[in-house]
């Protein structure tokens, strides 16, 4: 072995304490950041197996929902989008994506992947869907697979979920809808609204680290994912085989992330222990506090008050203000992230996350103080 | 927002401190673990930015490496793998997977799944290959994409990687690599051994949280990439989009997990401060004393000795013995865990590790004694 290569030496891990309030990740609970410090045990190790029970236990209860098949998929949110596209989308299946940001665009280009063949129905970024469009757009064209964004992270648009099942149900189809910016953030209820594919990110109001996702199945979309005719293409989220970890048999498929485990135990306990309904109140109060603050700072939101994501808010750039800087600075003197735009929206707001641990009143009092200084 | 399903009041989290002598994860250093209780910063803050490239420089050492396109992977080794495969099997392309052994026969599905002409070359499970016969079956029938495992986690056997990758360039293939259960263990030279594609976990010889698994692509590799006529079915394993996250553009791609590259970063750095040849030189050492202690109990090894791979050793179950219920009394009475064998093997062999922080003579010498009064 050549040792030509040697690195020098690396400075000790050290990194800033910042003040999240970008579209994710979000601040850590303490509690949870301890957890992982717990020894790693093997992943069929009988404790693991017996968290994990607990896990889907919490996940039920998160989501709101009674589905068997429910278990975080160990990758980021994008993984879990993947996952729901992957095994719902057969190739030849008319998908109908519903986009009005990035990442309903995200999964049409997924669904295409996957052999679907992808309709895509478009609204202006920052605009949502009536369940009547969407239904008209099937009557039109059905679709084996629809998929929506609940919470768009790229325009803080928030989707109403109301009667879209039925539409979908009716001509034949299975809804996916992504939770990702809104789980546990907003009231959220998988079984009422007849959701069958709703997945998310442990990093957003879950105020977990980014790691692992979940994800959870109606038994409609259970049904589908048994009558594929063709395996799914990818197999490290195979749902077929992941149940059979996540499940009775306990059947090896991979090494789960046990560390990032620990930490979505503790998260989902911190989640359990406010509650849903006081944790989403939380969210739309401190939401409303930021809103009418930026209006005092004669800043205007982008979203109309009706569909604003109370986790995510984006904020219109005014004239001759270099947003770049302004964010570079938040984060340089006042240790704050917030994010740019993407796609459409670059450049023209800034976007600003009150999700899970980060949203809390003194974080919107230093936000607001800090652009108050650096806009005047 | 329903109630219907408030849980339980959850204990706090509590996980027994296991000696960790399993097919991974191995036990993880102190140091790793507090790594992730630093704060969480967003996955595009300078400052995480400047911790991806000490990140990537470490990987560099570890895999004994130039090659530019070297990251990890967000997701356990099967994740890594998949992204493998994934990326270099175009639909129709002919591939040869030397399979001997279960993690063999993975590669094989995968490549299946995105399309691959699959042929398998296949040997017993703990035996290896010849670069000759390599050459002869290429011959026979040229391949596109050869794959094969350097240390088979399901047989304790370690593949002589000489003069593989000047046979598959001969016929105009690529090789990849897995070195899931050999990174950091044993002897491992990418760059001069011509490897196109090499990956490994973070949970086996680095002594990491699964969580990460580092990559690695040659020029030729990247090329192969680069020329591709489709796109990757796989978008969240896509190297040409993940390249440009961890490369120059530094263009969003998905959420890195944050807190896993912390741990990441420590546990390459503990391998860098002990030098890749003293910490082969450890797991031989330590694997040697393993094998001598075994004989002197009277057990037989599943390998001979000129095959074997230190960090894994496979112990064949002596007649009448019900090797399931001594894995549990190590497990419950020791606190101890090994693993029983995987497919061909199961219930003939246990399965022992000793990689990277596992490998520590007072695990040895506690799993000896424990043996010696479960078997007697």
């Amino acid at each position: 072995m050549t040792t030509a290569h040697l690195p020098p030496v690396y400075p000790d891990l050290a990194v800033p304490e910042r003040v999240l309030l970008g579209p994710g990740p979000s601040m850590v609970d303490p509690r949870v950041l301890q957890a992982m410090t717990a020894p790693v045990v093997g992943h069929l190790d009988p404790q693991f197996v017996a968290l994990m029970d607990r896990v889907q236990d919490l996940l039920h209860y998160v989501f709101q929902t009674r589905n068997a098949l429910t278990l975080p998929i160990s990758g980021t949110g994008t993984a879990a989008m993947e996952a729901a596209v992957a095994n719902m989308v057969v190739p030849g299946d008319a998908v109908l994506v519903c986009a009005n940001g990035y990442f309903g665009l995200r999964i049409a280009e997924m669904a295409r992947r996957y052999g679907g063949e992808v309709s895509v129905l478009e609204r202006p970024w920052g605009e949502v869907f009536t369940a009547e469009e969407i239904g008209t757009a099937l009557a039109h064209c059905p679709a084996q697979v629809v998929a929506l964004v609940h919470g768009e992270t790229s325009t803080g648009a928030m989707q109403p979920l109301d009667g879209i099942a039925d539409a979908v149900h009716a001509h034949g189809g299975v809804l996916i809808v992504d939770t990702v910016a809104s789980l546990a953030g907003v009231p959220l209820a998988v079984d009422a609204l007849g959701i069958d594919v709703c997945y998310s990110g442990a990093q957003k109001c879950l105020s977990c680290p980014p790691g692992v996702s979940p994800i959870t199945l109606s038994p409609r979309a259970v049904e589908k994912l048994e009558r594929r005719p063709v395996p799914v293409a990818n197999w490290y989220l195979d749902l077929a085989l992941l149940r059979q970890y996540w499940g009775a048999p306990r059947v090896y498929h991979h090494t789960a992330p046990i560390s990032s485990i620990y930490a979505l135990y503790e998260a989902l306990r911190l989640v359990a222990e406010e509650g849903l309904e006081a944790r989403a109140a939380r969210h739309r109060r401190h939401a409303e506090l930021l809103w009418e603050g930026l209006a005092e700072l004669g800043l205007a939101l982008h979203v109309p008050a009706a569909h604003r994501l109370p986790p995510l808010t984006t904020v219109c750039v005014p004239d001759g203000v270099d947003e770049a800087a302004i964010r570079r600075r938040l984060l340089d003197e006042y240790n704050i992230e917030i994010s740019g735009g993407l796609g459409s929206l670059k450049g023209r707001v800034w976007r600003v996350g009150l999700m899970g641990h980060s949203s809390r009143r003194e974080n919107i009092v230093l936000l607001l103080a800090a652009l108050r200084r650096l806009l005047r």
